[in-house]
């Protein structure tokens, strides 16, 4: 019962985020050991942040609050499917597992365009509709021979 | 030749962060009518933030110093072409244009995850590594309802 109320939660802060008109109708909390560690909802509108997505702000507030860049053992619950971004953001972060409430077309029918850079990020770099270019992969790559070269490097 | 400077300049930043232990080796810098307006670097391990690649913190300082939430205009030069994450947050971002040095294998091939999380954004929800499970529609579908209903909904 316990995962209907971390839901309704993450629900209850992005309703309360957009009548406060700080951005979409999206909220996520992040749960560990049975306890709340991180809440977000959709600042974009009020931080000028197109990132500031429920599930970004409530990794970064997780992150902060335990002291980690990882969320092991962590539960995200979100009101939403996440969108490309803060899925792969979850991904970096590593928790144990995800809930969403709506579905991703859900969102497209709102008007978010979640689905649309799913499909996306499917094509080739060249083929998308955002313009993308290579150039000065020489002097891009030393950074990761340097990198390889260094000690302790444990970011993974 | 200006494009080589933004892309020596990102490659920079990227080299310094490295090198002070902020985080991986990448870099980017936001261009607007040919200045720079926004820079960032990896600051994963500096922020414990696991959001804080490179492109996510060269938009959030340009849109802080734009005040907005669109890079309307601008070409973001990055050292790496960017992440899952990144490139979603460039398509919520609308830049004019991306320029990108090593290429994703690149990065894999010095231990970042980055082809690994591409993949994986294909697969169904259900035969992902990461445990997401759908719960609650009912409890978050009525967010939508309300966003659709209420005025001056222009966030898109």
């Amino acid at each position: 019962m316990d995962k209907m109320k971390w839901m309704k939660e993450a629900v209850a802060l992005g309703r309360n985020g957009m009548n406060r008109n700080d951005g979409g109708p999206f909220g996520c909390v992040v749960v560990k050991n049975g306890k709340v560690v991180g809440r977000g909802w959709n600042r974009v509108l009020a931080k000028n942040d197109p990132t500031a997505h429920a599930e970004i702000v409530a990794i970064r507030d997780a992150c902060n609050n335990l002291g980690s860049y990882q969320l092991e053992g962590c539960e995200i619950y979100t009101s939403c499917e996440p969108c490309p971004m803060c899925m792969a953001s979850i991904y970096w972060a590593r928790p144990a597992k995800v809930y969403f409430g709506a579905q991703c077309g859900d969102a497209a029918a709102a008007g978010f365009d979640d689905a649309f850079i799913y499909r996306e990020l499917q094509l080739p770099v060249n083929e998308r509709s955002v313009l993308t270019e290579e150039m000065g992969r020489e002097e891009a790559m030393p950074l990761f021979e340097e990198w390889l070269a260094k000690e302790g490097t444990e970011l993974h």
